[in-house]
């Protein structure tokens, strides 16, 4: 009754698995999950520093603690009983316009800043203010700029060190800046940027697809998510409800990564990869 | 009204966030996705032959096609003009005993082999037998054999490969040969190992806490699942009934991975990492 | 941190359960389901023939074969081993704009088309047809029109004569009709008007909040959906995928009504309540 | 590939739709929302008396404050800006073993007690000091009795009464009472029998299959997160944490049903139906 529906992420015969094109056995071993991630879901291969970059994304945003609302609907969910994929799924669920949901309307306000400057040979203030000027004419605003708890956000910093240190950083990056600076000095808005907005300066960058910005906040946080959501079967009596409030981190902070050399006992594996 | 609940995944302050007791910024840049995911969900850093292992599996199972389950799950929310992250929770709501959850019971089964053949000095093969018979007893089958599709599954074949190349795979990748093996021997029974079952191996081997095994399946497979769930939208009118046997691969099949080279442009992403 | 978030749906203190104000204790056995739902989700008690109308929509779209993507998505998590709320979730998940979604947007297009008719002083038919050319403009096509199935929806027919013989139909009845008739005559386009078209007319007369509107579908589609889960869990072997081509109907077709009263030995259960 | 699937809840023809093989315009107005119910959840048409008792028992639990896990999962995740779909999915989810999934497994201790009082020729309460230690045994808890805030929940006062008054209760209301009653007297415990525990003696004595009952908990509770998440997107700013103790309820409490009359203008709709 229906056409027939076209694919071109997988394809499965008997004993034949391909991803994009490219036999799995080909795939295992030979490419990093990063590289992995960014075929399928960018579909082509990212080059070293491509592929680089994009992990360190996924590592910026693998876990924020205990309050994303993420974070509490999985545990929520988790502490009545539940499965691991249904505590999960309901995390999952509050990844949306609000929460991690940011990174594909910033990638949109700051092209549509680009775009404005070339074609209107503004400088990047200009665009930026004509950009925070036009989203709030439309009721809507700029996402990827400010954050409940971090006026400096430490994986900002980090991903715009290695943006430039790999030369990925160019004009996104700058124009995102740009927003940030005049936000404090022509509205007097001090809205620092927060991880969206860089990883959204950075995929702009890359030419990620927008539309699979927001699955990379995905495929990060899940990892997040299934370890909370096991931590809360194991250690707490179900049907107690989640305060975020009242967490206790046990266990020590600011360990040096200096001891994953015994750890490992390879000496490699802080490779500057 | 509670106690305080206690947690050791992450901790976030103002400008501090921590992972497992690391600064995010210390993580970022420095330690691949792989090893990211290993430190979250096992709460340790992996030896760098542990990180390539993992990453290995995740690319192993990232997607196999539109017939699985959770596939269809996904790509029936994504047509009704849900958003990405509804759909993608509807096909990880589709992970579970039957999909992608065996790799956790098939852990359990390979262990209790083992513990079996050494508690009671039997061969593997005699280990092999008890297990499926106390499984049967129990109206229990052993999980991580069998495929729909697969007669030899090549994701097996190269994980195992992988395994012994990196000195990873030792009495548990043997125990599950041996159910194999045992199967087709002793019970007359064709059960190919499947991808599920060589990966609890191999977690097996490496330690890998089972609770936290089918989370990094449901890891890696939502990577699939995002590409799905946007292609749906992209290209497919709403309301239209999903039928696995009604799809056609459009693109090239049987890639070289040599091809890799001329679009990156570094000649160093095949790296034998 | 927060402000106190305040509620006017229920509340629960010792030994005290409120439902919009009033004692559960008190609503318990007095009012019917109906009545109930009506309460919570309009905030105000129906009256007699309003909660008999609400009552007929529920029945209405209480479930429609195993062709809804809603029922499509239930039933393959139910077949990958998922608990009962895991696969019904999956259901609801599915319940968007284009299924069961409609009818709130349909109440909004019913209600602008009189809305115009009262401050143009136009006929339905010519409000009809201002609405459907606004709505082309805007890229968007009119609600509650058109079926996949159905030609002549026996739903429709139904509902419209109770809400004729209740005296509810009013102006919202009569200018849905309008857009259906002017489908044909103006545009020449066969678009009977579906469920979601009839109850968004029937909820406009009875001032139901359109923002709750979805709601009843999903609570009245939920039954059926449990009942798919149910069914699958009980008949089907794990793994099989879901084909809806695929489904014969067991059992007796085309069942009199009156057989009930031999069922029940009641003979009131077909009152015309 | 697969075999033929059978189905007998609905089955869907051009311009035909069967519920449990009876025409849809068959069942629109002249049957109950709770006869409904009942006929696709039990596969039968309930008694006059039945249907009457179900509808009691769906207003019972239709909502329960700002506190039970499926609130607060939904309530969060409708915070981060998701669709009414997504959010009530989440509330779904989190309705499990220890939060309204406790129906079915309190319907198994009922009728394991009244099994066995009478083919061991028990009293009662030896019957039910039997189950508990059998329990207790099993490492499992008794579902159904004890409750977080009530020492007396007035749901199990009233529909106790009403099943008295409709002649339905029998033989599992009396046992569950007896099990009641051996806590404090033989256990020295006080666990009062909760909702959950109420509705299973009384689905026992309808003889409602115990599959279903966690059902008829989620057809009703999902009225109740359906208002909740409606409140929650027009109250509320988003990404404002949920806490539970923050709460206060605005309106009108301990509400007359008097008032309904002068609201309705009928005066019958507080008919003793």
């Amino acid at each position: 009754m229906n056409e027939k529906r076209k694919t071109s992420i997988s394809w499965v015969e008997a004993e034949r698995i391909y991803i994009r094109g490219y036999r799995i056995e080909d795939l295992i071993g030979r490419v990093s999950w990063g590289e992995a991630i960014f075929l399928v879901l960018a579909g082509r291969f990212p080059a070293e520093q491509e592929a680089r970059m994009i992990e360190a994304i996924m590592v910026s945003v693998v876990d924020h603690g205990v309050r994303p609302p993420s974070t509490v609907a999985a545990v929520t969910v988790a502490n009545t009983g539940a499965g691991l994929s249904s505590a999960v799924a309901a995390g999952i669920l509050a990844i949306n316009e609000y929460h991690g949901g940011a990174i594909e309307s910033a990638m949109h306000a700051i092209s549509r800043a680009v775009d404005l400057r070339q074609s209107e040979s503004l400088t990047e203030d200009e665009a930026a203010e004509a950009i925070i000027r036009a989203y709030r004419k439309e009721g809507k605003r700029v996402s990827g700029f400010g954050h409940r708890f971090h006026s400096s956000d430490p994986r900002v910093t980090k991903l715009f060190e290695i943006a430039e240190s790999l030369k990925i950083a160019g004009k996104y990056v700058s124009q995102a800046r740009a927003i940030e600076r005049v936000f404090v000095e022509r509205f007097n808005k001090k809205l620092p940027m927060n991880a969206d907005g860089a990883i959204a300066a950075i995929l702009c960058e890359l030419k990620f697809p927008p539309v699979a910005a927001n699955g990379l906040f995905m495929a990060s946080r899940i990892v997040g998510l299934i370890a909370h959501v096991i931590e809360e079967k194991e250690r707490n009596l179900p049907m107690r409800t989640v305060n975020v409030e009242e967490y206790e981190y046990e266990g020590e902070l600011d360990k040096k990564l200096d001891e994953l050399v015994d750890l490992t006992n390879s000496g490699q594996i802080l490779k500057t990869k």
